[in-house]
């Protein structure tokens, strides 16, 4: 079993050479995606030895947070495609040795590694490297800030299309942390090219109110936002936003937004809830209703997450 | 050269799935583990290519504390049998981000990998976590607390029988902090299933009372457990036990109970010594003893690391 | 393409099995590495599947230090020659464990461990390593204190070679903190040997006197160590020297010692400027000169430390 060669879309992929966003992808792009990492999840499943691809390239996992699960989730995809893969974690004491993101990556560009999958604290980050970059590498956000999030999007998309392979028209219900929350933008701009009808609901001061200028719907109640949905997404709730003033407190926002049996009553009867991980169990959502597979897709995306990276490293790095 | 495809004890070890401690280990298991153990020592030592047996499997080491040592064992023991190698090393910030133990591993299962090698410092922690996850992984427990280490206990006992291929009838003396040890745990469970006869002598705060209710003997003198022994297992001395007032000092310590060659002229006259690692040069047992290659065993059980841990994987994840 | 099997020199790096330092390298042994790592270069640079050389071979990345970019360039070099690489961080918490560097080494030994790469912040570390590890394995230094760092050295030496095939009666320049540069040392020990004049210049209190018995020339003014230099090594400053009182401050030091396109006018007019990063900018070198590809090699060498890290681990582990 192989990946497929050519697909539409793979040539603007080859072209772009960075996933910087979901604003700027092209229906096009999506869909290539889409089809690839259907068989990359095939090719995962059987449990195979790595491929060899991507046996002639060498990715680097450039975290300045810290993310087991994000940068796990790269390095079993990359391997699998037979890439070598170097991590480097960045924590501040490094960082204090002066050196801007862009000479790190540069430095790694000169060592020729083709990829660089990064993860930083500061929005905008990824749009910057790929800049500096140009066209030597493959810049791969793996979340700037409160900005974008591509990847975990392709993979929400993928698993909710596993659901209900059109989207179109369907209601998605993102719940929480709005305003920290570069999951929930990039979910957003993703899923709203596919026709799909967002709403919105959280504490007022984490759910920002200009975004009803991005097309979405902002709901008061959070029932009216769960009303009908086909999908809903719950977000991660730091604790230090209680410290910080913006929720009263983590009872009072479990009172008012935790997911639970009870509150998605009058969501479709075959709604199905999503969340990025990792979950604070019993704040967002109930232990009972996260481990429920009947309405969970919470692992599912998590085998997912590896699907949608393979493809994204795919296409970037392997298909031409 | 290849490894055993099929042998007594194999069935039962691929059913198990997990391996959590040696208290529940058969006689059938434990030969098993000796003999592939020895076909790996002796694969390891030609220094090949590393094999393909177990090329289509992910091992993720899950550690919640420092080990270097330990880490790197089962790193280079799962590289050389072929398999693919996710080092995620928790430490208290990211565990703060408040997942627990099941959801992280739970996460790890969701990405397709297929055993988890955990240390943490909390007893009990290894076999929560095979109960968690079920039969889709296996567990591997590379320490927890103070409860069970049971590659270590694997890898004494087999060091110790390349010296006197039959154990049973032999006196095996732990000497030293056996309260705090999963290694002392591990081996008198493991050893006593052979017949061993175990004798324990140490600061009397360190040496619980209880513990010959588990069929060993508890010696007031050092010399009484070094008596003709086959055997000495040093322990590690964790410094901080000092402060916390259950022995009167370092160098008290040393006094009573650190081996040196005069210490052990009343054991067997081919006795040899062990100690699980890292040692407190000087303290447990003096530079001339740890470095003599006529009594200490300590490298040995570094090389045979190796080997054991290669047979765990191997009738764990491989042999079927 | 394969790398060389026979060459003067190899029988030499063979028999040494280290790298410790530059001083005790022969003309032979490093025309030998000037050979093997332009092959190395073009391997790396065709961007190939890894090679097999060094399958059957682990190496440990032993780093007291945090280095991203050293540890990077040594686990690329290694992978490219098929090599299994393990890293090990060591910092200080756990090697407040209580364990010396040569037992952790030994250890690695135990484990069937090949050669190990170490950085530590003692001079004498390395050969201390050596010593206590004699013939089983092969020790290359990657950094010990104000020591040595023979690898920057060679590869310098192979970016100023790739300028200049014959770097004798050449004039080097190194400006900076002389006095706690491994760099600086390495240089020194190296290039004397294929007859380059070296000029020394920096602030005083970082420019120790007694190096002009190492045959190099201490310059009072920067300007007469740069007039008619082939190539200048501008040296990072560590800002905590300012707290020292070992420079009066940042930006008195700039103002006398940061090179920028006026201050390198009286060098020749084909001069290239090489710093071992990571670079401070805008301190040690201006920005403009730093990303002038005309004068700055610093790119270039990056991209040559693989390929040298290459040369070094063929020649000690993979040649025989």
């Amino acid at each position: 079993m192989t990946l497929p060669k050519s697909l539409p879309g793979m040539a603007r992929w080859a072209e772009r050479r960075h996933i910087i966003d979901t604003k700027s992808l092209s229906l096009e792009e999506i869909e290539c995606i889409m089809t690839v990492a259907a068989d990359c999840k095939r090719l995962h499943n059987k449990s195979t030895a790595p491929l060899t691809v991507l046996q002639h390239k060498s990715i680097a996992n450039l975290f300045y947070e810290n993310s087991t699960r994000t940068r796990s989730s790269f390095e079993l995809a990359a391997r699998k495609l037979g890439a070598s893969v170097l991590n480097l974690d960045i924590n501040s004491s490094s960082s204090t040795k002066g050196e801007s993101i862009s000479d790190t990556a540069r430095t790694l560009v000169s060592m020729g590694v083709h990829a660089v999958v990064q993860r930083h604290p500061h929005s905008g980050s990824a749009e910057m490297l790929a800049r500096a970059l140009g066209n030597k590498v493959s810049v791969i956000n793996a979340g700037d800030g409160w900005n974008a999030h591509p990847t975990q999007a392709l993979l929400d998309l993928f698993s909710m299309r596993e659901v209900k392979p059109s989207v179109l028209g369907t209601k998605v219900a993102i719940i929480g942390d709005i305003m920290h929350s570069r999951v929930a933008r990039s979910n957003i701009w993703l899923l709203q090219k596919l026709g799909v009808d967002i709403h919105l609901a959280g504490p007022p001061a984490l759910v920002p109110r200009h975004f009803d200028q991005l097309g979405v719907v902002i709901q008061k109640r959070m029932e009216a936002a769960i009303e009908d949905a086909d999908f809903i997404i719950a977000l991660r709730l730091q604790t230090e936003r209680q410290q910080q003033g913006l929720i009263p407190s983590v009872s009072e926002y479990k009172s008012l937004y935790r997911l639970d049996h009870e509150r998605i009553r009058n969501a479709k009867s075959d709604v199905k809830v999503l969340h990025p991980g990792p979950v604070n169990r019993g704040v967002e959502i109930t232990e009972e209703l996260l481990d429920d597979p009947n309405y969970s897709l919470v692992s599912t995306q998590v085998t997912n997450g590896i699907a949608v990276r393979m493809a994204i490293l795919y296409v970037l790095l392997g298909s031409s």
